[in-house]
């Protein structure tokens, strides 16, 4: 670990990392004052931009030069342009438009989680209650279902096609906390013949509704309004999705309901898992392994489980068989466990 | 600006920086709880160090995993070490720990400028107060004084030697705005015929003298306590030192304070100006440039101001030539202009 005369130590990372927290407030501002909307629309210049968005020059000038720093726009000649990747995600008349999930990724309750981190560590679970974020009816998963939409609809797309390639077989799909839907929603728009049930508290549960409506699936889409572990599921059901729902709890709770979701499946039914699975190193990839610290933060007990883990939490549950698959170019992983 | 098919539209830009806050609150949180210290000590297990600095085993595990993730430790076979870089800066034993600028970097008065941003954007200026962080007596420049006075000692000694380089002749030298004073101190360190006069709020100057006292140079290093607008500076100062003052101020406001350090020089003297001094296109270098935001989020009208702007402030107050000069490896520059 010796450093060598030519590499003088840098206090460079230390800098950038404690500054990190103004580029996500530089982001959210921009999002909020749809400053890549007003560029996307053909004004170039801070003093247009500014006129559109209803604010100061100085301030869409300073902001404009900072997106510019952190790759979301380009510069030439006092003119901002968006780059290919803002045009796509962050104009708010583009159908992959998620700017939306701000508003859920930067909620008060979650960020209140990070502030008090250092509370956190200590105490090894989160510091902003007994419950953190997954307390019964928290109003944060109706954000989270409006503002999440847009950004799981090429994953739910990915799961549904591997899942049920053939789709030409009527499927009883199982939505554990459904939230936005687009899970289940995606299985019904993928087969004719699929009929899903979607399970999360009501609130939330409208919003999974509409969407269903708005695809044009409505008519396959039931509703079980509750709490997961309290529910009574039915039964028969060729897949069961528990989708970004078991990195919430510790292991011993996640047993209880997957002996409860093995019970609810067909004698060949699939639980189908969706996670942040890091390699076993726990730090690799860094934006799936990262996610352990959201769920330090927020919850009592959850984490970002490895294959490992989430093999043993099903094979204790009563699964047969667990096999693991990527869904690039996102970070997440399916799971996907025989009956 | 056509998406070729091979290059995806991606979001990970997106992602990285909505949740960049969570890297800044990790490590407040590593530097609060002495994790750094902690492994230099010789602790590299999560269940050591969790005992040394009195938290949970999971918190410290997950802390650790994401430290390594963001490039501040490594890991192997679960036992975590130090990088060089923070062997060098974070471990609190070390001469150049620079920790302590976390309290000064995430003082509450400065991140709330940065959480209001939307709003600054909108009136072009801070939105947390009328004068923003420069209102008087304002008590963060304490938390400036004692927490930066670590990170300036390289740059402190840079100038002083640049400014001064045989440091064989008597030198009076005033340190406007002197906040820890180790910009004054350093030119007292390299020249024993150096007399300082360091002026800012009182409370400010307590830090400054102390460190003076530690220096060795307390006998050569008096004070002005005031405004640096209102106090009678003196007369016939060879050196005048602006260190990171400008920035906070619109260029009318710093023309009249450049005219009454111009009088206060001797006729062969200097103003030595430590500035963020971006290139013409405001967005390069990144690190400089970026600097803008701060000021956008914390003062009323402050700025990363160009060598063309700074060169014409100090021109209208009477300076004949300035210069500019980088301080490798830092992100700033010195502007030297002859009376």
């Amino acid at each position: 670990m010796s450093t060598p005369a030519a590499q003088q130590p840098s206090p460079q990372l230390f800098f950038q990392t404690v500054n990190a927290h103004q580029r996500t407030e530089a982001l959210k501002a921009a999002v909020e004052l749809e400053v890549f909307t007003a560029i996307a629309e053909g004004n170039q210049t801070a003093a247009d931009i500014a006129k559109r968005v209803s604010a100061a020059e100085r301030g869409v000038r300073i902001l404009c030069d900072n997106l510019c720093i952190m790759g979301f726009l380009t510069k030439s000649d006092d003119q901002y342009q968006l780059t290919p990747d803002s045009a796509f995600f962050l104009d708010k008349r583009s159908p992959a438009y998620i700017g939306g999930a701000t508003e859920f990724l930067l909620t008060p309750m979650l960020t209140a989680g990070f502030q008090s981190l250092t509370e956190a560590v200590r105490k090894g679970g989160t510091a902003i209650s007994e419950e953190g974020t997954v307390s019964p009816d928290n109003p944060i998963w109706v954000k989270f279902a409006r503002g999440m939409a847009a950004m799981m609809m090429m994953p739910s797309q990915q799961i549904a096609k591997l899942v049920d390639p053939q789709a030409d077989k009527p499927l009883k799909v199982l939505d554990i906390a459904a939230g936005h839907g687009m899970f289940g929603i995606a299985f019904a728009m993928n087969n004719p013949n699929a009929e899903i049930v979607a399970v999360d508290w009501s609130n939330v549960l409208k919003v999974a509704s509409e969407n269903a409506q708005k695809m044009g699936v409505g008519d396959r889409h039931r509703l079980i309004e509750g709490d997961a572990f309290d529910v009574d599921f039915g039964n028969d059901y060729d897949v069961v999705l528990l989708t970004n729902f078991l990195h919430h709890f510790d292991p011993p709770t996640n047993e209880t309901l997957l002996r409860k979701v093995h019970a609810a499946l067909k004698p060949d039914g699939r639980a189908v898992t969706l996670e942040f699975v890091p390699n076993d190193d726990r730090i690799s990839p860094p934006e799936t392994a990262g996610f352990s610290l959201v769920m330090l933060a927020g919850t009592k007990a959850g984490d970002a489980y490895t294959f490992a883990e989430l093999d043993k939490m099903l094979t204790n549950a009563g699964f047969k068989r667990s096999t693991i698959h990527p869904l690039p170019p996102g970070f997440q992983q399916i799971v996907i466990s025989e009956k």
